[in-house]
């Protein structure tokens, strides 16, 4: 558990959940007491309960954080916040790729260089399916000819998510300190200040007087 | 029909469907043959079937424009597409609305002046939850004390959708020819080029030579 | 200086900077140590020197927040930051302005209900001749018929920039504890992790090998 | 001129000015009977006229397209539409460019696959110094390692602008399809509906009743 333990150490409060556990670990009650989830899923998305899905996304709406990491791109709760297909192109060929910075002045992008490299990397590859993030964090070359918005941030009802794009089951992704930087910052920028709910619905009674109007 | 008998008039070719029909009107060949969707519902959006919105939802990623209407605000297919509860405050006081364009340089705001009114309206107020537009092109000013985001573009896969406020069950607002223009508007802008998919999924072959990996 | 007051109470470290200093108060050793700044002005926008427009300009790129207020929608600094004329429509009839929030989960937003009155305003009205805001947080609807886009977040080089409507040369609006909140969080929002240039211009050296061309 | 050309064969009416000409062949008259500006610029951005620059952006703001191509980024008239610098990386090193599109279902893309190749191009790559782009069309992958936003879209006033980054002084660029087919797709999708004026600054008489504050 890399990333755990360097959010640990940067003194945030971090517990984890998985697939495996009674509601995959996202009760009511956890998630009550969460203010960003970081979501990393690989093959076995169809196996997430649709009720905590829907749950996990009532909480994003209402302002919890949600880091999607990786193939988390094809998560059900990814792809019913985005409302699109989120598919992509991919290829495992252990080759290069390069993150370059677009938006240095983003929080996100706080400590980084202009870019950083991946020794070894899954490739993802554009067209991504995904609606045109509110900001445009970071673009990934990779040696193989493609190119890649790996770094995209959304807000959501209340809820702020944002998408990265390294990972990898077997290449240690995970262990670099670029890699971890992002994900820490990005659960800095996504932590709410509140979670709460908007009054919707009827409001009978209106702010300002309105006529009468003669049709009436 | 004031909305297909003006768009006729401007030279569209118009069919029409609604919730009582076999699949609601919108069998495969029907959307195959169609550019742009117009949608309009009330009360009844529990009653469109899951599977139509599936085919409604892949069509508009592929390329078919969708404008909705009014309380179409909370059907199935926007809802799935903004990936948010959709919801707003209203009203219903016959008060006055004033639709001013934010943007009037956008080709939906042809022919409009600087603002345009509706003598007697349901009140829909912020906060309005939807994802940020990719852009916006009116706010409304509402008599008793509201305003909204009232004409709201986004780019969804190759789909075009634009969401227009204004409508009514018994105010004859589809009448007013500023109304009519903006839905005709909003149907050629939304009108696609063609509607095809993208390649997506696995891509073993690289466009450019991957070096060995030590570590390979 | 009610508003100076109020962000030292919350901590923050203000200096004041006039037109009628030399150099308007902003040298490069003021602007060096400043990490957000706070712009009003009023009529005397042509009096402010070319040469600190430039300076702030250049300051803002490189990282250093700006929190425009009211009038300074005219000023030198944010029209050449905006690209654009900034005009608008205005009115003095001492009407009453109500700031609807349209996006509560945003930092500039916090601590605030759902919207907030200015009992007596100076009218601000669309079509405001600005570049679609980043982040569109505030929308304000006004007693005589108008609307506004109240707040708006750009993101221009590494540098962050809030415009913020509401402000007078009479009315005591900069008493208000939601201004005063919003200010304080645009200031917080807005400032830099760090100011710092990138590197530009020529780069001979490529970071991957470059193929000789049949051609070259 | 091979874009001139190609313009002519799709239609359009198509005038050409050059720095040399008396205003740079941009006068008033001119001008007013123009709907798209295509420009392109090399080295020589500090000879063109203030006076002109200032006629065109007047222009653009009042609803004239804009497509600047390639060395354009550093012209004065897109960095004062910008607001700021325009910088970026470069590399003359005859190096392939591949662009991707990842807005496929916009104008500006119509009639392209997912992508197309330069064989040998001059390198533009991140950071590109530029106020984000309302719409991103395409991204660059070059061959040296860097990345790139090569196909931008803004609204700036009532006018359109699209920056496209292909082009070279000796590369024979402009005579590709792929390229040639862009700056088609641009100039339609930026041609304006209509130049007009938005009518700005004060409107003393409002639109709704004012009560008389008891302040007054």
């Amino acid at each position: 558990m890399p990333i755990a333990n360097y959010l640990r150490q940067q003194g945030l409060e971090v517990r984890t959940a998985t697939l495996d556990e009674p509601e995959h670990g996202l009760t009511e009650a956890v998630l009550a007491q969460t203010d960003v989830l970081t979501w990393w899923g690989h093959m076995a998305h169809g196996e997430v309960e649709d009720a905590v899905v829907d749950r996990v996304h009532q909480r994003v709406l209402a302002g919890m954080g949600l880091v999607v990491l990786h193939s988390g791109h094809f998560s059900k709760i990814f792809k019913r916040l985005m409302g699109t297909t989120c598919d992509l192109k991919w290829r495992e060929a252990g080759e290069k790729e390069r993150i370059w910075v677009v938006e240095p002045g983003h929080p996100i992008a706080e400590g980084l260089g202009e870019y950083f490299e991946i020794p070894q990397a899954e490739m993802y590859g554009e067209r991504f399916d995904i609606p045109a993030p509110d900001t445009l964090v970071f673009i990934s070359w990779f040696e193989g000819g493609e190119v890649f918005r790996s770094g995209c941030c959304y807000q959501r009802g209340r809820g702020r998510i944002f998408y990265f794009r390294p990972g990898h089951e077997t290449y240690p992704i995970y262990y670099q300190p670029e890699v971890l930087r992002v994900i820490y910052n990005a659960v800095r920028w996504a932590a709410p200040q509140e979670i709460k709910a908007t009054q919707f619905g009827n409001a009978p009674v209106p702010l300002e007087p309105i006529k009468k109007k003669a049709a009436d």
